[in-house]
Formats: C-alpha cells, sequence, structure tokens
C-alpha cells in the first residue's frame, strides 16, 4: 500500500501530487520537466485514446506521422508562431557527431511540418478535404511544471486539415470541437463549456480558437481541447494552393486541433478524493474488483470468486480477483479503492449461502446487494452505467453551484477564488490584461453552448465591469491551470 | 494514378521506392532523413501495433512511456551501449532559450532512462517481474537512409523488462522472440529464422542477441525483429539491486526487445510485385473493394454492389465500393491493385441477372466466381484465409529455395548474391569480419528453428569454410539490408 494521502481541503495540490504517485499514475523522470507515464496512468490513455480515435475515424479522418523534428526556418515563416512558439523549444544542434548546418526544433506543434508536405499533395480542389490526425509526442520547455497537466514532453493528438472553402474549415473546426466536447462529457464524465477563445489567448498562428473548459475540484479552470481555425495563414507561409473548381488559384483552408494527456490531469483534478483515484467506468481498464472473504472453506469460496469473474469477463466486463492471503480484505478495499476500480465485489461464505455478493461503488461507496447467477452481468452493468451519469451529475452540480454572475469589479474580486464568473466584458485585450494583472484571473472562454447562454443571457450587451465600457456580450473569467 | 513503376528485375531497389511513393505510403521529409509516413502507409502500421499489443498483452505486459531525452551521463553509465549508440545521437543542447547544463540525446533506445526508473521501482523479489513495454519514437542518426527500412526516425516499440534470476530472463527473451516469429508468420505471411546474433553482430550492452531473419525477394536478409538478454550489465550500471527472498542484495537481471516500422518495408519487400503493393488480409485495413461495372440499370448495378458491401460489413470483412464514373473500371483495377486491397469484387448488369459476381485475388491475381446472397460473406472470408496462407507459402517456398549449403569460400563467393547461404564459420570475430570485407556478406543468425536445424545438419561440428579451423556449428550468411 501506498504512503497516505494529503486530504483535499487540506492542501488540494499536494493532494494531488500524492494521488498521482500513489496510484503509480505518473512520475517525474531525471530529466527536467519530463514525466513517466506508468502503466496504470498509461491505460487511461490507452482508453482515452481508443474512443477519440474511432471517434476521429467516424468522421472521416485518418492517421499519418510526420517528423519529430522541425527545420528552424520552417518555423520562421509563420510570423505569430514562431514568436508564440520558439521560445519554449528544445533545439538539436548536434546529430551523428557533428554540428548541423541547420538546427532543428523539436516540435512544439506539426504546423510548420505538416504544411510543407500538404503543399506537395495538394495542386487540386480534388485532393481537398484533407483530413489527417497525428497521435505524437510534442516539447515546450515549460519552467513550472505539474504531473500531466503541464509537462516539458507529453503525448497528444493533432489533427491538421485544409479544406477548399473558409466555411469548410469552420465547419471542421466546429465538428472537432464537438467532437471533444462529446468525448469529455460521455467518457471522461466532465462538463465542460465550448466556446470561443479571447484573441489574446488564441492559438499562435490561429484566426480563430475554440475550445472546451472544465472545472476542477478547487474550482479552478482547466483548457481541456482546443480547435483552430487557421485561415489561410499556414498555406500562406507554405505557399500552399489549389486549383479550384472554377480554375482559380486558391491559398487552402486550414485547421488544427488537439487534446493531450492533461485529459489524465483533468480527470484526476474533477473526480477523485481523498481515498485516491475515482475513474469513469468508461475509461476504467478494469472495471470490476472481485475480492473473496477467505473464511470457511476457502478453495469453495474462491471457486465462487472465480465463476463471477468468469461470467462477468463472458458478458464485455472487465473483471479480476484478487485472492492473495498475504494482505487483509481491508487492505485490498483500501488499494482498489486508490487505484480507481470503479466497482468492488465482496463475496464471503455467508453470502455465497445466500446466493448474494456485495458490490460496493467507487464514486459515492454505496453497498447493494445482489444476486449471484445469470442476472449479475446485466445489473453489473446497470450500475457502472448509473456510476458513469452520476459522476457526470456530480461534477455539472458542482460547476453550476460554483459559477456565478458578477455586476461589478468588486464582486469580481470578492468571488473570483469561488468558481467560474460570468461577467461583460469590453472586448478589449487592455482591459484583459489589467484583470489579470489585479486578479490572476483569465477570460477562459466566450460560451456558446445554448443552455449557458440562455441561462445567464450572455449575448445581450451590457457595460464592462472593469472598463464601464460598452460589451457586446458576457464571458468566463477564472483562474486557471 | 500515380506513375508507372519500374519492375523489379529492372531495377529492385527503384522499384521499392516507385512503389512506397506510387502507392502513398511514405515520403521523405524536409528534415534529414526523416520520413513521412502517410495514411496508407500508417494504416498497415495500426494494424501491425494492435495485433502486436494484444500479444504483448496476453504474455502479462503493460504499456507505459518514458522521456525522449536521454541526459548524457546517463548513455554514458553502459559501456558498451555508448559506444555502440553515441555516434548516432541527435543533441539537444538548448532549451526554453539557454544553455543546457548537460546536453540530452534523443533516445536511439530507452534502456538508460528507464533503468533510471526501475531503480527506484525494484526494492524487493515482491516487485519482480517488471514486464513493461513501450510504443514510442526513436532517432538514429543514420548516414545513408531508405524509406521504411532505414530512417533517422522511427516508430517502434521497445519492451523492457525486469526479472529476479538469469533464467527467468532467458525465458523472456524467448518468449518474446517467439511472439514476433508468429506475428511474422500468421499476419505478416513472412517466414522467418529464428535464432541467436554473433558477438559483432548483438546490441550494444546485451549478453545475447536473438533475432528473426527473413528473406526479401531480391535474396537479401532483413532483421524483423530482436530480443535481448541484458545480463545484469544494466542494473549494475544504474545500481539496481532487489531483496531476494533469501533476503540477499542482488543485481536485477533484465531483457529487452523491438520492432518497427521497418517491418512494413519487409512486408513490402517481400510480396509486393510490379503492379503495387500485395497485402496479407490480416494486415489490410481494407480488405475488399467492389467496383461495379456501370452499364445498363447503373442505379440498380450500384444499389446491389452496395448491398454486398453491407453484408461483408455486417460479417466482420472490411469492404467498400468505387462507384465513380470519372474512372473507368480498369483504371479502378489498377489503382487498387497498387494499393494492395486482398480481393476485389467485379459486379456488372449480366451477373446480377445471373445472381453471381467475379472475385480477383490480389496475390495471384486468380479469378472466381462466387454466388451473391448469404453465402457470398462466409465465401469471401475464405478465400482471405487461402490468401493470407497461400502467401506465406509461396514466400517459404521462395526461401527454402534460395537457401543452399555451401562447402568452401569459392562456393560462396559465387553463391552469396543468391540467397541465404549455411556454411561452417569457426565462431570467431576476425573470420566474420575478413568474410565481411570481402564479400558484403555478413553472419545473419545461428538458427535455432528445429526443421532448419535438422534439414541442413546444422549442429553437427565441422571445418570453417574460410580459416578451416574446426566449427562447432553452421550458421547463416547473407547480404542484408
Amino acid at each position: 500500500m501506498a504512503e497516505k494521502i494529503t486530504s483535499r481541503e487540506a492542501d488540494y495540490s499536494q493532494w494531488y501530487i500524492d494521488l498521482v504517485r500513489s496510484a503509480k499514475l505518473a512520475d517525474y523522470s531525471d530529466v527536467r520537466g519530463c514525466m513517466i507515464i506508468r502503466p496504470n496512468g498509461y491505460a487511461i490513455w490507452e482508453k482515452m485514446q481508443a474512443a477519440l480515435d474511432r471517434m476521429f475515424k467516424e468522421t472521416g479522418h485518418v492517421n499519418a506521422y510526420f517528423p519529430l523534428f522541425i527545420p528552424e526556418s520552417f518555423i520562421q515563416k509563420e510570423a505569430d508562431h514562431i514568436e508564440g512558439f520558439a521560445p519554449e523549444c528544445a533545439v538539436v544542434t548536434h546529430g551523428g557527431g557533428e554540428k548541423l548546418q541547420e538546427n532543428l526544433f523539436v516540435r512544439p506543434t506539426s504546423e510548420t511540418i505538416i504544411w510543407s508536405s500538404y503543399k506537395k499533395w495538394i495542386q487540386s480542389y480534388r485532393d481537398l478535404p484533407l483530413l489527417i490526425n497525428q497521435w505524437a509526442n510534442v516539447v515546450r520547455w515549460e519552467m513550472r511544471t505539474r504531473l500531466f497537466l503541464r509537462t516539458t514532453e507529453f503525448l497528444w493528438q493533432e489533427g491538421h486539415t485544409a479544406h477548399a472553402t473558409r466555411a469548410e474549415a469552420h465547419e471542421e473546426v466546429m465538428r472537432m470541437i464537438n467532437v471533444y466536447k462529446t468525448f469529455a462529457e460521455e467518457y471522461m464524465a466532465l462538463p465542460v463549456i465550448m466556446g470561443r477563445k479571447s484573441e489574446s489567448e488564441k492559438f499562435a498562428g490561429a484566426e480563430e480558437t475554440w475550445c472546451i473548459e472544465a472545472m476542477m475540484q478547487d474550482k479552478k479552470a482547466l483548457q481541456a481541447g482546443t480547435s483552430h481555425n487557421l485561415g489561410q495563414n499556414f498555406a500562406k507561409a507554405f505557399d500552399c494552393r489549389f486549383q479550384s473548381k472554377d480554375g482559380e488559384l486558391e491559398y487552402v483552408w486550414a485547421t488544427s486541433w488537439g487534446v493531450s494527456t492533461r485529459l489524465i490531469g483533468a480527470l484526476i483534478m474533477a473526480h477523485s478524493d481523498d481515498k485516491g483515484l475515482v475513474l469513469p467506468p468508461k475509461l476504467a481498464t478494469r472495471q470490476v474488483v472481485v475480492i473473496p472473504i477467505l473464511r470457511g472453506d476457502k478453495e469453495m469460496v474462491v471457486e465462487h470468486a472465480q465463476n463471477v469473474v468468469d461470467s462477468l469477463t463472458a458478458d464485455g466486463i472487465s473483471a479480476f480477483m484478487d485472492a492473495g492471503e498475504q494482505n487483509s480484505p481491508g487492505w485490498k478495499f483500501a488499494e482498489y479503492e486508490l487505484q480507481g476500480i470503479p466497482l468492488r465485489i465482496e463475496l464471503g461464505p455467508r453470502d455465497i449461502d445466500k446466493g448474494v455478493c456485495i458490490v460496493a461503488r467507487r464514486d459515492n461507496g454505496e453497498k447493494t446487494t445482489l444476486n449471484l447467477g445469470a442476472s449479475l452481468p446485466g445489473e453489473l452493468q446497470k450500475l457502472l452505467d448509473t456510476m458513469q451519469k452520476a459522476m457526470y451529475a456530480k461534477a455539472l452540480d458542482f460547476r453550476n453551484t460554483n459559477t456565478f454572475e458578477v455586476a461589478d469589479f468588486g464582486e469580481f474580486r470578492e468571488k473570483i477564488d469561488h468558481g467560474f464568473l460570468v461577467a461583460h466584458w469590453d472586448g478589449t485585450p487592455e482591459t484583459e490584461e489589467k484583470i489579470k494583472e489585479e486578479t490572476k484571473a483569465t477570460i477562459r472562454v466566450l460560451p456558446e453552448d445554448q443552455d449557458l447562454v440562455d441561462r445567464f443571457d450572455m449575448l445581450t450587451p451590457g457595460t464592462c465591469i472593469y472598463s464601464g465600457k460598452p460589451s457586446l456580450r458576457k464571458v468566463i473569467f477564472a483562474k486557471a491551470y
């Protein structure tokens, strides 16, 4: 068993680190800012990858792989892009024992290396759209790192698409941010607010960045995914033109979109508790642990427990047994709570006599008595579904309870540590910057979710809470990871 | 449609490059020696990954992820390892705009960074075995590159395991080389010879390297996978000890094993022909293309073709239709032959009248008439299975036909361009080196496959074909990729 986890109340940051380490999800490596994703953490990433990859393919995308290295001259071709990324790059200056003629940047993102290929692949409107995704590692030299949330190297997927018109590119941007929203809500049980970023917060090189933002248990915001409309910026930087149906030579329209191993951090921070990890059933590699209570005829108990595992496995539920005698049932309960196994089945000789077993839910500790036999897999599947939905409902309720509309900057200052603040903003980067300087809060998103827009009457003009100038709409401010 | 492919007979190397480019499998990037794996090529890698990953998990392994960067001092901890790998490393000297205090090597392989973690994770025999695999990119600064076969950056998996005894480590080495052999033979339809490498050819830092070697259509050898017994070399380099059951402090025993995107090159070189790619059905993302012959009532023909696609899809066969009118059936036949779709179904109005369709196999061009209706998916599955086996049998026959035993060095010189040569060798690196200098042939493998050992009476001592000194066994020489 692992060392004790600090409680969330005592120290939320320490709780997070303790949990990630105790549950063996990740650890810092001996390389500055780089993490090791341990098997328990990587298993979550594999489940995320499988679901996302399927959703990408269902929306017409294919996977490819582009080089890790980007020539310095490529990064420099798009002005905003170089300004945003060059300072945080790792640079290869030597290879094969010799100094390189041109430095190579380890990719911080792949727009430039990919558009230098698209230029070769795209000649005509018949070559469009090009809908490619890549699963890869990227490197951004971070000063302050935090496991999963911000590390020098991380894993992600980056979609890079090419289109014949601005409208098609916009459609793609929206399609993918909605794929992310669906994934976050249905798989991660994580409610997210979808909308645009302000100019200051958008991607370096994009015309528009769309995002999904989630609330963590400390009421801070976490950006969980982004989808960028790159306009013709990269096509112009790499001179990528195509012959349109009308025979005109036009620049190609681009999008890019990505989510990363940061999502694992979001998952932990949104749902887990002082006992350890709480995993939504859809992202749990192991969904049910069966713990035989070894009293009386031990062999008989283990045999029944094995039968339960077998019947669940046959029904597509991922189950395993811990029949080890060196640890007590209590130790096992704690260990699998730490690991976030969604359901625990306790099975002792008296339960077997009665033809029942006790099932405990990881999210709320609720215990249910279920009959052994043919109906058990179906009942457990129902419990898993219920738990998945309950986790989402709980997180949504938490976010709603901690989202406040504020009318003036005094109220803003008072409430900024207590959640998401809905407020009018005059639309200028200057006001945004001043609010950030004074409160550390940033504009997280200009929401487009209809329910939220309606609830807070977001699109009716008003007065900026900071400058008193006219405001076209309300936005969401929060402190963020 | 793509440009014409050079024939294998005219120029085998050019044929390979033409094929890889025409079938849009991969392309060189603007970064020296780095390739772009295009969607058609990456789809093969995804099929390979899925099968291998399943086999790794079935043998008890889990996935994790370790950092891309390795501090220079780590690489230097194992003497043979640094000698083998340092000269071909890419080196990061700057990060975040500043010169680094210690250079970081981009991983050429991950033993050192992984064993620096294992040292922290392993205290007792209870922590063993540790059975971890990683899917990752690696970089080796290659002077001469060839798409898939030898590139500066490539994708691979690397297993790194830790064991309590030498015997357990050896068992793991053998288990994994056999997993690779099974994968090569059953999925890639590629016969391989399993055995040990000579001292000169083994992995830098290993006690023993086991490998699988395959023959390409130009009769050259290609190393398709390796499994290394690392002894206690890395445990000693990183001072990784564990408390044994007897309470003794002992060094941990290690293995590592890997296959890479090189396998895609092997697959192409072993099976493909002058028309393009030939893919074994088990590694084809798209197994059947249905081409409606658009004469007479076109809508009716397309509807029937769509029914065929639907019935195959429902049965788990991956099928698609090309009903486009801009290209002729002949153009489509050529295009999907180039792409290596295993089966092609031709369906015209007269076929529909007769209730049949024509099925063409990609590997040998054989055409079969099959009845439309409920029996079709089953019949096609049979054809796919038959094709998978036929491809293996053909490749095995080719290898057997081109494997010769040679009795002296004169015969060796004569036949070395014609296949694998079975010959006695005195076991010294000096003789190995001289043969290499004079003929460019290397010892590919000291075979352990029983059938091959028996066929050539490999383990009976004799006389070295080069030095005339005593030889303990026969080995296999060949020119290699």
